[in-house]
């Protein structure tokens, strides 16, 4: 059976890459050999980390303006703590809108102070902090753009005169932004990208440089600029898959088309659980709502069994909700067809209809 | 045509492992999902991450003696700093045999004093240096047991009171060693395990915490085993992959039996290059040469084209030496047939009966 995949991540990636990538681990590009058994220095693989370099750039409308993409290890995880090594001096600003940005604060304060300036941690992050200032003195201000773990998402972003740092990890490629804004932007590749095991990195290189410590090499955006995303054996397979999802992305538009079906998608959900009394969101606000991961839980928890077994028996996958919210998640990632979502959606209807 | 891959790395795998991975990236354990589009925190993705550890110790012969074995991200580069971020209090004893222990140095002068007990520098690194001595004081003594680039193996290794760290990236499961004398071992996962996107890691957890310094979390080794190495999303596709190779060697009778065969495999190389006038060997003493990667040159360049010619229509792939040594390197990990090495020993006579 076709399954309709809402996992939060590692999440659904279009059925064509999956396709050309299966191909590719035992024939890549003719050769006869595996695209994971060739020198990551052949023409063959170069040629995909450039592509792929080059296809963010693009996505992002951000060519020839002093930013460089980079494919390194570590997951958004290791960028909590690459972000303050190359960039922390003596004082950064930081939001704290759920448990990575939470994460990223604990990193980042064995550098230096942390001003946070707005929190919803008081809600369990049920919400967006607005009306924050930002002191003029820190050396940047660092938020998380979508938190998939609470399903709320910034819709704007402060104005400001420090560098603006932003974990995109769970919705990048998802909305058209004016990406100029920020000056470092980074991302865990397993939810609009790619496979996990490997991070996407968008840094405007003249931030760079500024703070007096010694950065080790792995951990200094500088070492890899110089080396071209290539200062070690990157990630071969988690990069080409990227790669292919890049291209996906073009084909069909590029970002500002898989936004309509994004809005199309989050508008028929969250319709759905603000009409259904049987079901209720968790994020308080509606403008906070984000367009990647809709929580919500059921009014009546008596009807969790058969809620269960009705959306596992219609194919759909990964809807618990994370064990910090509980309920359900229902993760709406571009690979994800808005057909799956009216699979869901018909379920959350039968379930009002049988009780 | 059959490609002989002698690659240095990212290298050849067993073709039935590169089989099983192309069908998890469309379909896994039958799931109609991808093995890249499912939870890490699942069932099925937390068995593949245990069944690897298990079989790395087993393997290794590590069960029960108060190692973990884990999948890190990063490669052998940041392992070069987590050593000494995470063991290095005043001082630490390295010996250098090649460009990758040169650059575990560079990064653990960092974090204290490095006492260079031996190195083969002087020589472009064609020995390994013998009759050092390892101060009693040193926090840890740190090796590299094969020099890929050089094409020089360590075949024995220093009896010390102090913990043993050894970089086994490019031979890890080539070779029967007594694993327990050494207290970290750590390899990047492209050359006998799996595709690059992973490191391997297997640490005696009692010489942990000793270090007085604060270890941000990602590089904290204790921070991976609370986590059972998932920390943070792993690399699920490289790691699967490491899996099946690390099956496929159990089915092949493991570490004892894959090394007979490596040994014939050398024997055959080395013997030809010893023999064959119109070659010589890089390594200077035989005793240091690595059964791994054997590094030879042409006695006479003008022989060079129709050499070159000759092992890439006879399908081979992968020859070419690293720029830091020039000539050829034949690289024999353990999924490379002895016929392979018999393909190129037979096009190295030819080219003598041809001159």
């Amino acid at each position: 059976m076709k399954k309709h995949n809402f996992s939060a991540g590692p999440c659904i990636l279009p059925q064509s890459v999956l396709q050309k990538a299966s191909e590719a681990v035992t024939n890549f590009n003719g050769l006869d050999l595996s695209l994971v058994e060739i020198s990551h220095r052949s023409k063959d693989f170069v040629d995909v980390m450039e592509n792929a370099r080059e296809l963010v750039l693009e996505h992002l409308n951000l060519q020839n303006q002093g930013y460089k993409a980079l494919f390194l290890h570590g997951g958004a995880s290791l960028e909590f703590l690459m972000v303050a090594y190359n960039l922390l001096e003596k004082k950064a600003a930081y939001l704290n809108t759920g448990t990575w940005a939470d994460k990223s604060i604990k990193e980042a304060k064995l550098f230096g102070e942390i001003d946070i300036v707005g929190s919803s941690k008081d809600a369990n992050f049920n919400y967006i902090p607005k009306n924050y200032t930002i002191p003029s003195d820190v050396d940047y201000f660092h938020c998380t753009s979508n938190n998939t773990i609470f399903g709320t998402q910034m819709q704007e972003f402060p104005e400001t005169n420090v560098p603006l740092v932003c974990d995109m990890s769970s919705d990048i490629f998802s909305r058209v932004l004016d990406f100029s804004k920020f000056d470092l932007i980074y991302a865990g590749a397993q939810k609009n990208m790619g496979p996990s095991g490997t991070t996407l990195v968008i840094v405007k290189e003249d931030i760079l440089g500024k703070v007096s410590r010694t950065i080790p090499s792995m951990l200094d955006y500088q070492t890899h600029i110089s080396k071209d995303s290539m200062f070690n054996t990157p990630a071969v397979f988690p990069i080409y898959v990227s790669m292919l999802t890049l291209e996906w992305l073009k084909e069909n538009g590029g970002i500002s088309e898989i936004e309509k079906i994004n809005n199309a998608k989050a508008k028929l959900l969250y319709t759905e659980i603000d009409r259904n009394p049987l079901f209720n969101g968790f994020v308080a606000n509606a403008e906070d709502r984000s367009k990647m991961n809709a929580t919500f839980s059921l009014a009546n928890d008596s009807l969790k069994d058969t809620f269960d077994a009705s959306w596992k028996a219609a194919g759909i996958n990964g809807l618990n909700g994370h064990r910090s919210v509980g309920g359900y998640r229902a993760s709406m990632y571009n690979a994800l067809p808005l057909e799956s979502v009216q699979v869901l959606v018909d379920v959350m209807q039968d379930l009002e209809k049988k009780s």
